[in-house]
């Protein structure tokens, strides 16, 4: 055989072992329950759809203009979107959330993205709700965040002429207005907020929707057992036993999980834009997240190439945003 | 004459009498400066442009962005759009604008709408600039409001990447960021949200824009003297004389205008939308409003009916909002 011949047979195997390379990893990828979020809308909305608060336009573009009113705080001054800001990759972007009359969070808790939410099994910080419906009333009526009984807003709804309508279209003629209408309108808009990504796409089989960076800082995430908890569709959203003992910070503010130390695993989906980390907001650098979540969940002193990686495997969860035209609310 | 050419005849005349009704009420409006923003885009970029700040796409987009931004205060939570609300009226719908660590404004004074404000002559509740620039810093510096150096907002925008070719779209390719830009975007976005509503549809000549009920209570607008300071494009936006001795709540705030005891006249576009009303937000009704400006301002005690019709009229002034696409921010 001769030499020319020989270096072609050498490229043709090269790419069959990188095509297995690819295949390998995507299989690895999916063993390890690490999900597409689908491109169908049929496929996402099977995943998505709660059976008991069934989605239509009316009810989540209602859901989309309560989310946006801050007359659901006792104030009229905070809304969801205050610490959930849809233009901040759904966060607030401090340390800990800022509630009624200023009051910081009293455990020093950071406001979670409320994008792909739908998807988490658990939700509050400590996971003791297992849906958005159960998340939304938490903050409403917590007097530290927007301070609201479900009896206070009914009324202030029910004030507001041009609401009526609104509900009665998304959830038939009522004689009034209920909390729990509120709850679900918002609860299906939060459902539509999904950003798919080039992670996405690379899960569906399109090898080259990651770089080889990307790519291998995926082998090294799945390697590392990083995706034994941040799984699924969102990356997160369950709830797991967190070493508070290893985290540095773990004596700001006095969260400490729920009664087994269990907290819910944030999603990291779009996580280049939701800073600072951890459940007490305590570190702005993603970098320096990687570093240190290696130390207190895996036990291991990440190498600085391994941190490399894992933050442009991370990059690559940036997702699409749905388009939002900012509702004008009713009067 | 037979009676039915005659009745046809007294019909003609009927109609021509009405007509010339018509033009008299359009004639009296204009001689009184009301004005109408025209539906030419050209026409109205005429009334609009700023010689010193040329609108561009790209410093509307900027600005638009900066204005969402709570991370031109100081805690990064507050930002244009949380007093400013463009999906209520402009405004923020509390007596008191609050501000920075829940201060509220030391002198009482209500957040007037941002929308249609380019008309104005004088901004602030004072009059004390004559633009849209001069407003901004205002709000932006004053340590009860956003609490922002001009230089701590410099440092801050320099610091996230996505801002950097936001900039050099809209003022061309600077060393830094600079304060005098942020405002010049800010100005340049808030010079679009114009609200063109039925009435300017009657004063460019559709008699059919306006109802009889809302063309009487513009009747009694012109004649009771409402115009001689709602008067404009905005009608309002003028620095005038505020009876605060006939102000009943005068004593809320001290707030007592400037030097001179002048105030600047609020817009009535889209009054019906930016309730709690006056300089100190002390009345939440459109009616009673109307009520007690007659007394303050004409000296008149205004009878139902013509509150009535006076109320029919400012509705006309509803105006249609620009579709704003909800803008993720630079990281």
């Amino acid at each position: 055989m001769k030499i020319r011949n020989l270096s072609v047979l050498f490229i043709f195997l090269t790419v069959i072992l990188a095509a297995n390379d690819e295949t390998s990893l995507l299989e690895l990828a999916k063993k390890n329950h690490l999900q597409a979020i689908p491109k169908s809308k049929l496929e996402l909305l099977q995943i998505i759809e709660d059976p008991t608060n069934s989605l239509t336009q009316e009810k989540i573009e209602l859901g989309k203009i309560l989310f946006f009113d801050p007359r659901l705080s006792k104030s009229n001054l905070i809304s969801c979107n205050t610490c959930h800001n849809l233009g901040m990759g759904g966060v607030d972007g401090v340390s800990k959330a800022i509630g009624h009359e200023w009051q910081p969070n009293p455990l020093h808790l950071n406001s979670p993205t409320v994008y792909n939410a739908v998807f988490f099994s658990h939700q509050l910080w400590d996971g003791r709700v297992d849906d958005l419906k159960g998340q939304i009333s938490g903050p409403i009526h917590a007097n530290f965040e927007m301070a609201s009984s479900a009896q206070e807003i009914e009324e202030k709804l029910q004030n507001i002429k041009g609401y009526k309508k609104l509900f009665q279209n998304a959830f038939g003629i009522n004689a009034e207005i209920s909390f729990d209408e509120v709850v679900k309108a918002i609860a299906a808009f939060e459902s539509t907020l999904v950003t798919r990504s080039r992670f996405d796409d690379f899960m569906l089989g399109d090898e080259n929707a990651l770089t080889q960076n990307e790519k291998e800082g995926l082998k090294i995430f799945i390697n590392k057992r990083c995706a034994k908890c941040h799984k699924g569709y969102a990356l997160g959203g369950w709830k797991v036993f967190f070493r508070h003992d290893r985290y540095k910070y773990t004596n700001i503010g006095s969260f400490q999980g729920n009664q087994n130390k269990l907290i819910k695993v944030p999603t990291l989906r779009n996580i280049t834009q939701t800073a600072p980390y951890f459940h007490n907001g305590m570190i702005w650098s993603l970098e320096e997240t990687i570093y240190e979540m290696g130390k207190i969940q895996l036990n291991t002193k990440l190498k600085q190439i391994e941190v490399d990686r894992l933050l442009d495997f991370l990059k690559s969860l940036d997702g699409e945003k749905p388009k939002i035209i900012y509702p004008n609310l009713p009067f």
